[in-house]
């Protein structure tokens, strides 16, 4: 049941509000983002100490335009993560919340958002296609991934990525293997690559090697295709499987770091990188796993953990956006914006046409929050 | 009083100890080069476990030749950090201690290795010429610890070091400041410039801009010169410090990151980052200062720790070297070897030239151990 619909109202007031869930250091909104809002003479509400996560301090919103106050009885609310009990109950029922909110993960919270009259837009249902392209939370996010996912392959070896010549002779460039040719996976790529490893690229989609090699990297051939819909690889049979996992096991070893970031949506993640294959790595290599989430495509990971196995650093970090959290806020506040120029009319009041291709895939409660 | 010479004795054995210090992940020889050794017939003795923390198992060190066993009553004993009081009661007297000895910071080790009648020979002692190019131990540690620098900016930066370029807009790339351009500083600008950075270099000496801009950085030109003896800056005059510190904290404000590495051998590192001038850096910036062990070069640096200050973090790390313990070791293990050479006939036995211009600058306790 649905109180005041969200639609015709006077010009709307959205919250941005401090997120909860531990580690989370984004922002929803940042100032610089929060000035166009303020720019059209929409009021924003800012929680206290929202930024601070993000060393973002409370003056600059207000600098912005923004006022410091309870944010949860806005009529849009903001945030990164998926909300809590405590914070659905926070909302208004009538009212909009933009967010991560996991529809396939944790189905869930979608019910008790309709339970609250809440219309539920999940960033990460953005649909795959050109018009949506700046509310992609899931690239934006995905390409800080696949950046940190570098800078932590570099960290944890024990050598250096790029080569490097001094008197006392040469050390050679390490060469850097990325599984999954993502948003995320070309980032990292293109990174290791500006670091100066020899890089190489993997997907189950043959037609992203060409994007592969436009950062620079070789494209390991293992001769097994599994293209799926909306851009993502589909799921392979089982003995697609087994195939991949011997062929990958052999060619894993001959590197000094992996990086995996392959994800089927809604699925446990694929396991790509086998204990042989990590006990085969020469002494002091390195695994950054970014499938941590969904189990992780590497059988020694521990999701949120880096530990060392038969010499090898094996690092599964969750969230690893939010490790740069200024920027990973920056680009997931244009996202949102991008959706909210779709939600509000151009007086800045709440006017969403739910038949609309864009919010009718994003907003996973349906109109009436009872679909 | 010293017992056996080192001289004209049958082919020496030499022995690779695991480090006692706290945080001290590298070891003095890797089996990559000790191999060298083996193949001139040359006995290593290796303590177990000597390469555990670099993750460089006993076995890489056996295959190279290696005898897994007590080195602390070899002939030659190589180790990275200063010895303890106890580890120099287990060296024998008439052998060679060859290591980090500080014999600038920390007289009173040069003294004990002389009672004990041990020839030290301190790495941080090698002369800087030419012809000791290939065992100069700080340069090789400086480039790691500078490559280490920009990495960890990079990794405390709340926002990217390259231009991004996304479908919700572009974010700007980060301006890197290193200050003192010597090794480690040029290596830091040249991996914050290859991972997207726009950089600057700032050294006291003139003399070096050109090198600087070798690597891609501008120069800072704040018109003050001090040219000092060994290619080390020379300590400034208390009205030039002030004058450097007044212009200095004016452009440190404009940077997204800092990094220096300002030392001068055997003094407290200057401050060249005033707390002013943290306080005026933007929100989620960074300072990584190399100058941890003389106290910091900036004012608000904790030596060993990683703090946030006026929301920008200010990483004063130790040791930065052995955060990346193989090649830190290989790099050492080679400048250790060039040593060796010096120190070593055809035949392998040890062979000491104590007129030899590195030798006499080296060995820090003198011919006799009494000097």
């Amino acid at each position: 049941m649905v109180g005041e619909r969200p639609v015709g109202r006077a010009r709307a007031v959205i919250g941005v509000v401090r997120e909860s869930a531990q580690g989370e250091r984004r922002v929803a909104m940042v100032p610089k983002v929060l000035e166009r809002l303020s720019a059209k003479g929409i009021e924003v509400v800012v929680q206290p100490d929202a930024g601070a996560a993000a060393l973002i301090p409370d003056a600059q919103f207000e600098r912005a335009g923004a006022k410091l106050a309870d944010p949860w009885a806005a009529d849009i609310v903001v945030k990164v993560a998926p909300p809590t009990e405590a914070e659905i109950a926070r909302l208004r029922s009538g009212s909009v919340l933009i967010g991560f909110l996991e529809p396939q993960v944790r189905p869930e919270i979608t019910s008790a958002l309709r339970a609250a009259g809440v219309h539920g837009f999940a960033m990460e249902a953005i649909p795959r296609i050109s018009r949506a392209q700046a509310m992609d939370a899931l690239s934006s996010q995905g390409s800080i991934a696949g950046y940190r996912a570098a800078l932590l392959a570099a960290e944890h070896l024990t050598r250096f990525l790029p080569m490097l010549t001094t008197a006392a002779g040469t050390v050679p460039p390490a060469s850097v293997l990325v599984l999954g040719a993502g948003v995320a996976g070309l980032q990292a790529l293109a990174t290791a690559r500006r670091l100066g490893a020899r890089t190489t690229g993997y997907d189950v989609r043959p037609e992203v090697a060409d994007q592969v090699r436009s950062v620079g990297a070789q494209w390991l051939e293992l001769d097994i295709a599994a293209v799926g819909s909306g851009g993502y690889a589909r799921e392979l049979t089982e003995a697609e499987r087994v195939d991949q996992q011997h062929r990958l096991t052999d060619a894993v070893m001959g590197f000094d770091a992996v990086i995996s970031t392959a994800q089927v949506p809604g699925q446990p993640a694929p396991v790509l990188v086998t204990a042989e294959a990590v006990a085969g790595m020469r002494a002091g290599s390195v695994v950054v796993d970014l499938a941590g989430a969904g189990g992780g495509n590497c059988a020694l990971s521990e999701p949120g953990e880096t530990v060392v196995r038969d010499n090898v650093t094996v690092s599964a970090p969750l969230n690893l956006a939010s490790s740069m959290p200024e920027h990973a806020s920056e680009l997931y506040a244009r996202n949102v914006l991008a959706l909210l120029d779709e939600l509000l009319d151009e007086q800045g009041a709440l006017a969403v046409d739910f038949t609309d291709e864009v919010v009718a895939a994003t907003c996973v409660t349906g109109q009436d929050g009872q679909s």
